[in-house]
């Protein structure tokens, strides 16, 4: 089947999925003002001719075809670098979560020893996803209830999701999932388990995949971005917004060709781990985006108003530099020093992703305050571009923003407003917790890196040192 | 003449002032929808009758008369407290910014000597305002152009407020000022100098006080909120905005009895100072409020899902416990160590309220990232109230979103909605410029220290620890 | 009984203690060139006489007695502030943890209402050592072996201090108790346990005290100090030095009526509690001296190479203000806003002594770096005294560390040698793990903020803040 | 000529030099006490017959000879590797100091073209010292006086060495240099000027390279260890310490076919910063190795006691191995994306090297504090060997240092001896200094940082992201 055009894209929304928010149940999001922004995104990813990213963003299958690249599964250095290049420049969040089916693969032989039907579905739901141009999202975060009790104690079972019935021809499952970014604007919802799970808890080790209009899906969304925004006032929310979803499953059959895990619970960790490498690899890729441009963003501030020579400002932009840097350059070693599957799949260093993980999120805060520090209190107080636009109150804007020869007065008011949306406003402040959050929170990179970390030859070598013989 | 009520404050801002928002000329702020929520903040402040606040509210002057108490110039440590009470908790910052009166009175005998009609003409104004209970914002920083230059050798004359013409009745002035907090909702305007003034900059030295509506004054509005919002969602912006002005003297008269400099150089650079210790004494108060919410909050998010006995989310509790505490005993220490100038005005110690006021700024985003890290994803993704209405999406949301007994979801989903408000979303933006910028930024904050430090008493110590005989 | 005498108090050292230390047994540890500086510092605060000092170090009792300070139970602020000033600049720390009597105290009518001959011992016992002018250990942290088992549970029973037997006329205890400052050199040890015990640890719940010469004791020694240093290079730790003590109590027999707990073990949580503030107490102090000296010799460095205009360094000198101003209020506001116990003892706030303590150990090292960067190489690098006082290499180091008139240069030598010999040589190291271990670590601290703070009050104005009703 | 061995690098020391230690003018340093452990270490990398490190430690010359392997031009990223491996594994610092010959070579053709005699005696030099097995120290940095001031304004003309005649056959020199590494144990003293250097100061624009025992050199010495240490108590610095060199030019002449540069002063600068790069690289190879030394000490000292399922120890650890690992990949990268100059020498990133070098530094204190966490009081209180060995202090410290099956007691005082050595004793002491203050200090790194980073393209991006057409 040949590739989507954005117009087909936007057609196969159309499919009578149940969507809500704010408090509207929503028939056609295609048309809603409410998701004109995120679907603007996600079919710029389906513009497979546009002349600079249409080659980067389409590959060819090993069946011949023509498929989305962020199906290829890499195989080699090239491939993993070629999607750090998707991910880094051509490619939206709604799409990137698509990167649920690379976790799923990476994760099929284990999967296919316990029970070879589930390592076939997998296959199959992956080919059928890519074949068909659709899209798929990371679906694992559970509400957890009372978190100092297991799945199966909670106040109510369904706290986490759950096999509620067993049939001949598949599951019911029944549960909600949080956090699940595009949700409402994807084909496919990937369902995994949150965490490793006992014995005691089988019916909560269950993964699968489904369309997003199978009955008894519902999704409530939520966006840090209540409508469209200008692109003056607003350059990055303007263009980035994506909604997060509350997707509930109100006793949803699941066919047995759509089940990857039902009831063994020794695979649910392995299934809750495969997704995280792939979400902090694309946090990875981000924060080097991000910090890249905050480096340019207090250059930049700091020359427009001739404070490029002050000590204390050079002081804030090294740190910039230095965050930057030390991001740009764990995510080039992560590639390099790649790591490969017994099946050949290609993948990032897992240790160092989760450290440049780690680093980037416990410094994020501190890293924005060196820029609103450079940014000073126009960050907040700048007036909006319709006020720049309105001739009387424009006049005076021009005239004392000005700085010096050479500065444009809306090229410094759009410098000011990026460093507001990105740091100090609403989207600012979903980047703060996204920074921490995405791919599970500080504690969850830190468990990692004392998983991953190569502890044996460091304790050997620290044993040396103090003089201790081997043993 | 009598306290004003809330109506009477409302009918004086309907004066003929020159107020621009996004992009519209507005004749009559008081019934514009962007205006409502600003505005019944400052109303409310009028609310002298208020069974718990009222008291607090007014204070009997000298002269027998009632007055705000904003304008009550403290004289022992009980008036510090409770001038600190007011701050605390029965003010908003729109009002709070009348506090610029008691910077002019700090100053009045220093300008005096210069000039005994300067010191007459602060008596008055300060005088006026109190017996007619308007309020006044603190007008000081300018654009400033290129900052490698001063004041006089801007490729625009104008880039500082300036004096354009001098008269028999007075001067003219022009120029703008920049975040002039509630500008657009008090009845002054008390124009100070940004800096200290050289020389050559004499007609940059000029310092006044003149009505908002006076002919050549014209305000641009800013604000992170815009417009009402609901306060299930925004716990606390749906009250607490208040618009940032950016003022425009477009060759304005001003008669000499509203002058307090005018070209005596030697004093701008006493008049800028005297600002900035009631801004930063403020935002001190405003950092124990705040950083003890966010322990509140910290707690409250962390049990409600059961995770207080989390070693790791403690350690959190306990960082933004040491951040409440040391600002709430930095601030009482700035109080019961208060200094008293010769005209016996009592203020809260310099050295103290830099010192807190750095340590908020300094360590506010780091602190936050604690919070970010109790909150979780939810702290974003949450659905919004619209949804939790709908009864078809509510009752998924409240089926899952409990956590235990004694738990309500509308609770917990409020202290989510608070930690987002207050440190994710465009409020939370504020904060944390405002923590940063207010009162002069970190620069401002660091200065004051080195110059007000005992460091006589410092070296001499160090000097005899490490030997040195005294010269 | 009078006052001791300097001289007495030797003599009093010469009673049959068993002292190790770098391998050698020592009989006499009066003339033993090891314990020459910690000496010296014990001895010096029996200078009753001192014209400056004296009257500080000795009080009247209630039974018209005079005794050292350190035995006074401060029943007012004033008392509270004398005792913070004999910390602060009369008392060495060998002298100062006689303050484990005050401790003891603390606790006396909670033990007694378990066992009322437990408080009588208690009160005997302070009142001899006061009366006798003793000085008292605190002896408190066991080895405690592998820290995931109980006291009961480990290898070796003897891992904690334990009741091996109990006597008619006492108890037998048997253990090891590490960290024990001044063992050595005082009189008594006071024995407390490390922390709170369940029923089945029963015979580790013990508390006594004993005189350091009991048959049993054996005391193993440590120290940063070598020995006598030369104060011009080592200008603190020439003169601060006091060993570390590693107690064995080898089946130490303590008759009854100096046993303070032998068993009850729901009181050895209070007894370990009790020494904690005072210890973290003495950190605070510590902490406002030594941060003064940073802020002193930071200032000293910069101004001595003619940097004080250099904005990167009153950047680095603001922070060092900060720390030092923090810390000096945290104190006042804990002895202002001081505690009172049932029986009338004044004791400094809690939840402040904590907060303060830490924050000055979780940010020592990074304050430490501040004057690491204004010190410079020369910190590390600086010839010695001998080498300045060597005629040919003495010219040289005199021409070539000349900065500029007014600054001797063995006055610039003495503030490099301070600053290393404070922070980065043998002493220096000591003040790092000191800061953080001093009072029980970072941990200990954060469960007592954990604890003490008015966490229903700041729950509740969250609470409020997010617009929950109170039910 | 061969290589030497290390005896006849002995022989070569006795060779007249002036050195001062201690208050003492030394005639033969390979005598003498204090310098057993420096030259224990420089003889160590003689030993080119080591079977593990010799085949590293030696490379075969362009000319077919053979040399220490710190002579040889890195030409391709293999080479650069090897260099790093020989910098991490087999080489003290007293050779590692050698690299000025490599800074020397690398602004070779710089200073060739102004004057051409420089760089065929900066040739001739490296090719004698190559030749020779001599090493060379890196002379740079200068007394500087007052800071305020430039080279020919401080009160003392000398107080940065310079040119005071200039004659048919040399130059003659005055002046001092401090913290001269490894000085009085090399053959060579490579002198740079410290900066750059403006017209008037030309006299102070001097480079050039001089045997340490030229009549006029005179070295006093200084170095953290004392003298010789046991290696149980100190494993780090027992085999580490290499001594720092005050180095004083009393009217030395200097014959031109040594001279590099004498007068021009626009090559100052250039020759200044040549040092910086691999003083830098070194650092960043230091702070790779030291940084998994701390890893591997933290877990150990956690599992040895059983704390290693704390989740604060877990913490701690994890924050270790962010820091050692943001630095492997620093370096890591540093050296693949390897720079080349015209000449075709290969040397790492200068960016990545600098942010590294700053990262490493500006975190280096936070990190220890963790280190310190974990490693709790014993760090500090450990009794000695001695005390160990002696049977009956030995006995108890066996039965009560205890932890574990498993765990053995002396590998558990190593464990804790290390720790403190290199973070909280002497050399612990240095290294902080170290840490910070090599290859220039924060602010010469930021410098670096804020020069050499793709301004350019991080502004464009920024400005693209903000919406501004490019002009």
């Amino acid at each position: 089947m040949p590739l989507k055009t954005p117009e087909q894209y936007m057609e196969s929304l159309r499919d009578g999925r149940v969507i809500y928010w704010e408090g509207e149940r929503i028939d056609d999001i295609t048309t809603h003002p409410l998701f004109q922004v995120p679907l603007a995104l996600m079919r710029s990813d389906y513009d497979y001719h546009d002349p600079e990213l249409g080659a980067l963003r389409r590959y060819t299958t090993e069946d011949g075809s023509e498929a989305h690249r962020v199906f290829q599964i890499p195989r080699s250095e090239a491939d993993l670098n070629t999607r750090v290049e998707l991910m880094r420049g051509a490619m939206s969040i709604g799409t990137a979560v698509s990167s649920v089916f690379m976790a799923l693969m990476s994760v099929k032989d284990d999967v296919g020893r316990v029970n070879p039907m589930y390592a076939k579905n997998i296959e199959r739901i992956y080919q059928y996803c890519r074949d068909n141009d659709l899209r798929g999202a990371e679906v694992i975060t559970d509400p957890k209830g009372d978190r100092r009790r297991r799945a199966n104690e909670q106040d109510d079972p369904d706290l986490y999701v759950r096999i509620v019935e067993r049939r001949a021809d598949g599951i019911v499952v029944r549960g909600a999932k949080l956090h699940i970014t595009a949700a409402s604007v994807v084909h496919e919802l990937v369902v995994m388990p949150t965490k490793a799970m006992k014995e005691i808890e089988a019916d909560y080790a269950v993964s699968f995949s489904i369309p997003v209009n199978t009955p008894g899906v519902k999704i409530i969304n939520r966006s840090f971005a209540p409508a469209e925004l200008n692109s003056f006032d607003y350059p990055a929310s303007a263009h980035h917004s994506c909604p997060e979803g509350f997707v509930v499953f109100d006793d949803v059959f699941v066919p047995w060709d759509r089940v990857f895990l039902a009831g063994e619970m020794q695979l649910a960790g392995t299934l809750a781990r495969s997704l995280g490498l792939w979400e902090r690899t694309g946090g990875v890729v981000e924060s080097v985006k991000i910090s890249e441009l905050f480096v340019g963003l207090g250059q930049l501030v700091t020359e427009m108003q001739g404070k490029d020579h002050d000590p204390i400002a050079q002081n804030s932009i090294a740190e910039l530099i230095t965050y930057a840097e030390m991001l740009r350059m764990g995510l080039d070693y992560a590639c390099r020093h790649y790591e490969t599957s017994h099946s050949g799949m290609v993948y990032p260093n897992v240790l160092a992703i989760n450290a440049a993980k780690y680093y980037y999120a416990a410094n994020f805060h501190q890293t924005v305050r060196y820029l609103h520090d450079l940014g000073g209190g126009l960050t907040m107080t700048l007036p909006l571009e319709a006020d720049l636009r309105n001739p009387e109150s424009g006049h005076y804007m021009r005239k004392y923003l000005h700085t010096k020869a050479g500065v444009d007065v809306e090229a410094r008011m759009r410098v000011h407003n990026l460093i507001r949306d990105l740091t100090a406003d609403a989207y600012g402040g979903w980047q703060f917790v996204v920074a921490l959050q995405a791919g599970g929170g500080l504690a969850a990179q830190r468990s990692m890196m004392n998983r991953t970390y190569p502890m044996a030859r460091a304790k050997a070598r620290a044993l040396a040192a103090a003089g201790v013989k081997p043993a």
